[in-house]
């Protein structure tokens, strides 16, 4: 069994591109052809804090995962707030065949390629103006991967914290690009057609009489029941409505407020995997509206850890 | 962290008596101090396999306790059907702490110990004959365990295979028992006060005519809603019942099937912490016939691993 830290995976993951293998692992998941049981979840009250536990296989893989992933909100500055690692057992002996103890990094880095992946499939073909909600990594990760992909050299970061988004535009002081930063979300929505939210909002950021024509919004900060980043009128006046997991859309993320207000039909969404593979509609013009839901699979979780393992034990060959 | 495999893990057990562990746990189970959500579970299909995630916490304890074990019926000889380990994070920091790869040993032995636990409670003052249904590697270690708490020297054990029953044999060879084999289970029932089911059974082993005043049965073989190593109208006989877990009693093990048929009502059985605790009834007289039913809970597994974790720490120190 390979045992892996996040400095030997961080490097060994450098250069590599994860987004083809977290596209096949959304077609899988929308073709029937994985087996993701609900999340199992910890809650702990003193400090506040929550384990959970996505965990499954994509049929006649080699593998199946079990991801642990924590956030406990401690007080202790040495220790961080995050915990992750990936499991990988064969799929036909049960035995453990890695351990991959990440710390978080790859369910960052398999969230960020999903929102290339939705980019590639939803973005408007001239991206005007790259925005991103959050400071923060996933923040970070996003316009870097979005970057690469939309040929657009514009970005506007909104976050409340000032001290943030200095560090924020400190961090992409190297690169080619032209970045703003701002407290105002509608200075977002006014000059960016390509919008990624990535805060832990628990009431919307965005309304809906802000969002242009031609926008898309990828909404990836909501992965829980009271977590929210988008007005639900927005996903009413969707022309596109995309989610990572319909089933699990219908309990959590932005299209779970959407349907409990009533604003939208459970029928109006469709799955990613299914307008990757291009059996459901994405965007079919320039003024069209779309928006995608991510809340996080656990066949992201499988992709990357595949993408992972073929890469450490490339390495050290 | 600490990483321990195997054999390190079964070194630093030697000698450690975990039976006061798993009672506490018990205890703490039965007074509403654990934190224990529903096992997760993967099944496969080619070749027939499962993966269980049993995982929670005690309140105000260091940490709290994620363990995958595997049963997979492959066919390579060699590769071992089972694999199990056990992963402890910190409670207040969700860090990992431990990851003991047990490879099942420490669910074998928490089995055993909670097998004590229950004998402590209700096996008759006099042990004519300790019987064992199944010759696996569980039943040896219930007769291994019993013959030490229990002042006697008498056994015999039950199974459809004479090879199973030879290895059994030559296992205790060196001990001073007398210990004799059965494919009759009458002859257990007969000359057995305290008979413990180890088997995978899916359909009784034992009738209730069989059953004698005075017998004890800890079945414990039965941990899935298909199993049944007991006929329903023992436990209806039974003056005393005691569940490991009455929820999950619910759900799977002989209390299931009982509360199935209707033979019994969900208040017959009492919870084993609740006993130990002296809240609720054990064995009150030699004459009466008391069943434990061990469905297996997250607890005993935190409390193994808290024993094996400070044995190798002592090992280490």
């Amino acid at each position: 069994m390979l045992i892996a830290h996040q400095a030997q995976i961080r490097k060994a993951m450098e250069g590599i591109d994860c987004v083809p293998a977290i596209e096949e692992a959304f077609v899988a998941y929308s073709q029937g052809q994985a087996v993701v049981p609900p999340v199992g979840e910890l809650t702990f009250k003193e400090p506040p804090g929550a384990t959970h536990i996505k965990y499954g296989y994509i049929i006649g893989d080699a593998c199946y995962v079990i991801k642990i992933a924590s956030t406990f909100h401690h007080q202790d500055p040495k220790v961080p707030a995050h915990e992750g690692m990936m499991l990988m057992f064969d799929q036909k002996t049960g035995q453990a065949m890695a351990m991959l103890l990440d710390g978080g990094f790859l369910t960052a880095l398999r969230t960020a390629a999903a929102g290339v992946a939705v980019a590639r499939q939803l973005a408007p073909k001239n991206v005007q103006r790259i925005g991103i909600f959050g400071a923060g990594k996933q923040g970070r990760l996003q316009l870097n991967h979005l970057l690469r992909v939309c040929k657009c050299s514009e970005a506007i970061v909104w976050s409340r914290s000032a001290h943030a988004l200095d560090a924020f535009k400190q961090e992409f002081s190297n690169e080619r690009i032209n970045l703003k930063t701002t407290h105002d979300p509608e200075e977002v929505a006014a000059t960016c057609n390509l919008i990624v939210t990535t805060t832990p909002a628990t009431s919307p950021l965005l309304s809906a009489s802000m969002i242009r024509r031609g926008t898309h919004i990828t909404a990836l900060g909501s992965d829980t029941p009271s977590k929210q980043e988008l007005d639900p009128a927005i996903l009413q006046k969707a022309d596109v409505l995309v989610a990572d997991s319909l089933s699990q859309c219908q309990s959590r993320g932005e299209i779970y407020h959407a349907l409990k207000t009533g604003l939208i039909e459970p029928g109006k969404a469709v799955e990613l995997g299914n307008v990757i593979a291009g059996k459901a509609s994405g965007r079919s013009s320039d003024e069209q509206i779309t928006i995608a839901d991510l809340t996080g699979v656990a066949v992201q979780d499988i992709a990357i850890s595949k993408v992972a393992l073929a890469a450490l034990k490339e390495q050290s060959s």
